[in-house]
């Protein structure tokens, strides 16, 4: 026997569509990220793979990704569960700025390490600056774990407790456990489950909208196949190499 | 110190547009229905009573509606209980049904008593109707519990359990706490925070889209202002005399 995850990244988002470097700040779904979305709970829906339990970001693009797909799969019904440990990278003081402007201004070299490196988080966002969550109600309770800046390592580091609480519980109960999510919550996951090293991690893209199916052995939880599939492979692919490009 | 309740009737449904009874058949939210659920959500918002928890049914209709008024008004994060036992009246035989056809071919008077009588249930929906939920997997977990024709009467007995042991709770807790559910739902609260009479409740009629928000009293729970209030009283008077004349 099997479980079975589906790791959904939330459709185009209105800054995905401008270019800017978004992190935590909670911008809405463009038209184009919505239609994405039923796409993506109309493969689920086809496939037969229909989520028992849902997990989310507390970011709206998480969230409505993960209702309208779930509406166009018939499981709109199923329970729900969210956490701040599902959101995107924090990406501190970039939150807000153009994605190309920001290539120009420090160079391909910091950009890159800045978009990809492992370990080497931007600098932090002021907590007074227009683009910070410090007196966001839905953190309150965070305290000093509230992050200002993450490299893809500290999304790990807070993401793994919630994993571990929340999501292997649901899936060794026996659900199908769909998580809608972001870019590097998602590549946080992938690179836990298929054991990818630091380095590698760093080409790795998950398109958006696409349903990413997992079978996981029941005892040791590894991907039977690695690397999982995608319902529409072929999109899915030439969306990843999309996501590869921004900023270029 | 008082608790807040929140009462939400979903917006206008496919079905409420073409005036059939809909019970537990899981229709969908016309455009005008989505729009009622945003202006819900900016009432909220604009009166600054923010939900801290979200109870709905299991049906579309009231999910989406909780799910739109509560990215209206920036707190599509909290988190989201849901339970059948909120669902609407199960209609029986009458599901799918035009409303007017049905009073023309039974009579005013018997139209009034499915409608409005306390405990007189319609006719049972038999399992192989197309409008039938019996083989429905969100409901495979309830057994004999799955109502098959209800009263208002049937819907207090399995409504107010989950009311005791779920939504109660989230009052004492000091949560600031929303229902988004259905015209009788709802009306079963009502009747049990009001404690109107069996035969006072057919006149009583919640209008669609409407946020109505009681202060309960700490030790009792009963309603600070008998009735609670609406958000738009003026807007939600008229929609409730509509209410009472569908089918005329």
């Amino acid at each position: 026997m099997t479980y079975t995850l589906i790791l959904l990244r939330h459709g185009e988002s209105e800054w995905n569509a401008k270019n800017l470097f978004t992190g935590w700040v909670d911008v809405a779904l463009t038209d184009k990220g919505r239609g994405e979305a039923v796409r993506g709970g109309e493969l689920l829906k086809e496939a037969g793979i229909l989520p028992d339990v849902v997990h989310t970001s507390l970011q709206r693009r998480a969230i409505n990704t993960a209702a309208i797909a779930l509406d166009a799969a018939d499981r709109h019904w199923i329970p729900v569960r969210r956490s701040w440990r599902l959101n995107e990278r924090h990406y501190g003081a970039l939150q807000g700025k153009d994605k190309k402007a920001i290539k120009e201004q420090y160079g391909e070299e910091q950009f890159m390490l800045w978009r990809r490196s492992f370990d080497v988080p931007p600098p932090e966002m002021p907590d007074d600056d227009k683009y910070s969550q410090a007196g966001d109600p839905r953190y309150a309770d965070l305290g000093d774990e509230l992050p200002r800046a993450e490299a893809l390592k500290q999304v790990i580091e807070r993401l793994l407790p919630y994993w571990d609480a929340a999501v292997v519980p649901d899936l060794r109960a026996g659900n199908t456990v769909l998580v809608a999510a972001h870019g590097n919550s998602l590549r946080a996951i992938v690179k836990h489950l298929d054991q990818v090293s630091d380095a590698d991690i760093a080409a790795l893209n998950i398109p958006t909208g696409m349903p990413l199916v997992y079978e996981l052995d029941e005892e040791t939880l590894a991907p039977v196949v690695p690397g999982g599939r995608y319902l529409d492979p072929e999109t899915a692919a030439a969306a990843a190499a999309a996501v590869a490009n921004q900023g270029r």
